[in-house]
């Protein structure tokens, strides 16, 4: 449950003011060279919001330097599971005293309330958005191992959309029933907290295409990849990857908590207002490209090593 | 991979002009009566479109008769695999010589060659959209559940989107981190063919909802089960519902077969002009909200057996 | 539950005296020619007990004539589910009448009335060792792709144990921690019908091993596979195969309906003598290789293609 | 492939000389106690040898003091994933430079070499019998669980086999084809290292059972739980618990390092005698009796949750 992939597999853990947040990372290839810079920049493309102007108003600064646990020898992949945590450093639970038996709306207090009958209320416990930071170092390993294939993962925020284009995943990836590439990627989408909305294709207009737009038609050519003439289809068809770009879209809904305050619910029905302490995002979107790569590297790679195994072990 | 589902799982077979498609529900609980009327009711309302005016252009005539191979004793579940089978009776084959060897556009003809080196061109071989009877049959199984539990399933097209509400689910059902409703909810209809995008809440306009959408208020209460004012969220907070009525809305793209014919292309990259034989959808639309429905009831019945497994045991 | 295998997966369905038993084989690589002689051979062997002196005692004699439903075209495989199903021709159900209601001795009865709460009473139902003629096809599939890939399973009773031999299966392959090949083996050999034990090893004395039999000792030799001087381990180091041959032994309890009768228990606790109608194996041992066999097979086949998942599709 | 169970789900990390083994637990109950000093303990008796007066010889002496990363809130479970740690305190991994490089006599130095041509050589890495404290801790918490629900464990070592009784144990608990509950705990007792054999029963003499053992004869009585008059079967029918004691016995092999050093295969295929450098366990059967119990314990309640998912939550 709190496991993605079926090869590549990553397990999340972690509560946003316990000791730790961190991962398990369980199929990755033996002999991978990883980049613990990259894994870094990753890390701060997320917690300072990737270069946008609003990026400066996060208030939670933690270092979120990687504690690799095991699977690392030398700076190599052993095959064996590669654990790893982000210690919580900068924590302050008191800031969150009031919102202790309320629940905020728009949030998962209430919903977590009815699943657990129990729930940790310090900056959302386990639902904070700070447990994607283990997506994107789980992110970052995966999209090493797609370079060294030539996949590159770039997304850009948007309104409320952040777009997504996977370059060079040759075709024939994907199961054609159910476990769809673009289902999959669907699926690791709205994992995203805040997520609302997805769409394949070269617009995030998929609900009012015009039905002048399907199909694809083909681009005459040599006996080479196939190629079509536009990509309306977003690189996808029948669930299994056709070679093309592949490019969707992802929409997120505005953050729940307000700087002005908002109005919770008692556990016996009454309302009270809150003025939010702790910290909070004011604007996420810009944090969301790097999680929303990190989702579809994993996607794509546990597909890649479906159909390769031994990818990263070629000479 | 031909596999949905957790603890109510449905493995689906079978190509369009084989000897039959069909599937294997396991995780069933025992001692549920099934209502053979109702599911072929259901079968009914994929093969000739729910009632829509276009319905009747639909050229496959099939009767549909659902013929149980296992897992029932005079009517009720034993809690073993129900197998059941759907006779292709209507098989021309020799419709589709000319398709043979070539691509169509806007198909998964060029995605199984890459994926296969061998496809069954025969009317969409698997890749057809009458693998989706076996998906109604185990659905109307599934709603048979649900309907016992005080859950509805109602889905309906309008344009190119089908809308669909799941009214009943009681609060706590869901995985909060990857395997959230809404996630399992978009793998679901995504593995839908021709599906396109995928928005919850109470529009299909996900990508446009403004900031002040969010998030729903509280509605001042008693301490019985909490309601908001609106439902923008979809009934969904966090990956778990939140007792409010779920929905969601499908695009689809347009049928890739036009009755004008088409552009193919051949193995060797040339292309050529293809009339079609055979028989195809000139307006699908109308047969898919019976098939939401079929992936909305399997993925809430799943999460409803892992929080109550003898759910339909009770007295 | 109903499904054996991660990548090779079969899974079965069918109660005894039901309308059929089969099952779906879902991963099986495409372009593989299945040849349906073989198939047929290997269900004779389970039938008649494998030439064993004792096999025209089985009173039960279905022409066991399988029949695809799907995943198959022109005798190759397609990559898509290979459904089957084995048509219960022999059916005399009212030969069970006597065991309505009560429990037999040594049988799942008991114990599937406390977790099902109803049960087919006809022959075993879903417990009847008729089950295993779905492993078995299935298996046969498996050995086909295993022979390509020169590795036999050959299986042989004597007393109440089968003794199993894989040979040509390449080392490196099975899962170090948990999902060991012997595990996997293990797992697979203890859900067939009355298996009591597993040994890995030349010997099925693994309990009795003496401290000096361990570990098996290098071979000198050239830089080709390594090979030991013994095979006390089976073939099988730290979970993983190291090139030997694997081999293993499996312990079964004798039948438990016997010719003169059984005390069973109803409902109230009382019990009552009962002559069996039906029919059932005086000495099912001989019937065993081949499900041995098939297990073995599936589970090798898995490990297989994990490993290489193109495996059948070389030139 | 390092995870262990279907719904209490057990994931472990760690080389023996890295910084740290250890585990994630998803799927464990929100709201249960933790007794740390239990699970300190439990991981003292996998240390020392469970009272065993060999016990006293296992040279490594670490403290293995459990760090938990995430899950917990004063002391009690949140539902979410359990993350721990134990520090590889004593690392003398220079001790072991004489074994880089060879393969040493019934270890899995060569199978991990041909798997993942990469090896952590100090200690045996990943394949130390290190990685099973992170199967006591999880284990521990188990027992913790099942102990509410009136189960015990008890294992006891004996010549080279391990004997293990789980008592109280409802009726009705596994699945009856493939994951029988006998062939998960077959599954569960083989991934202990140096595992060779396993069998249900009374007596670990399953291969040598004489035909008159079996079946179990009923005993008379009244219309509570069927009792039979032996348990030759183990408790199990059919894949089933039948609510007798369930019993099974796990024969190990030998230590493979002995104190007199041992003759290693080069990668060039020659042998050179090595006299073992680190430290390794003269007598590990002292150590395996809490093993043997994490791994039934592990193996139970996920079948109990499978039948009583919110059993820890009773009031």
């Amino acid at each position: 449950m709190n496991t993605f992939g079926n090869l590549f597999r990553l397990t999340t853990f972690g509560e946003s003011h316990g000791p730790a947040v961190g991962g398990v990372i369980d199929g990755c290839p033996a002999g991978v060279a990883i980049d613990d810079g990259f894994v870094s920049s990753e890390l701060a493309r997320r917690r300072s919001g990737d270069g946008h102007p609003s990026s400066d108003i996060t208030a939670r600064c933690e270092p979120d330097r990687v504690e690799w646990l095991s699977g690392l020898l030398g700076g190599k992949t052993l095959g064996t599971p590669i654990a790893f945590q982000l210690a919580n450093a900068d924590c302050r639970p008191d800031d969150y005293e009031a919102l202790r038996g309320c629940c905020r709306p728009g949030h998962a207090d209430y919903t977590w309330d009815a699943k657990y009958g129990i729930r940790d209320h310090r900056g959302g416990g386990r639902a904070s958005g700070r447990e994607t930071a283990a997506r994107v170092v789980a992110g970052a390993v995966a999209k090493q191992l797609l370079a060294a294939e030539g996949v590159s993962v770039r997304a850009e925020a948007s309104g409320h959309t952040v777009s997504c284009l996977l370059c060079g995943v040759p075709a024939g990836l994907g199961e054609p029933v159910f476990d769809r590439f673009n289902a999959r990627l669907a699926y690791a989408m709205l994992s995203i907290p805040s997520a609302m909305a997805f769409a394949m294709g070269d617009t995030p207009q998929a609900f009012a295409l015009s039905r002048e737009a399907f199909p694809d038609q083909w681009r005459e050519g040599g006996s080479g990849p196939a190629l079509t003439l536009t990509n309306h289809c977003g690189g996808i068809q029948g669930g299994i990857s056709n070679g093309m770009d592949i490019c969707f879209h992802v929409g997120f809904h505005a953050p729940s908590t307000r700087p002005d305050g908002m109005v919770c619910r008692n556990g016996d029905g009454t309302l009270r207002a809150v003025a939010p302490g702790g910290r909070h995002d004011r604007d996420h979107l810009s944090r969301l490209p790097v999680v929303v790569e990190a989702m579809a590297a994993l996607t794509a790679i546990d597909f890649l090593l479906a159909a390769f195994p031994t990818v990263s072990r070629r000479p």
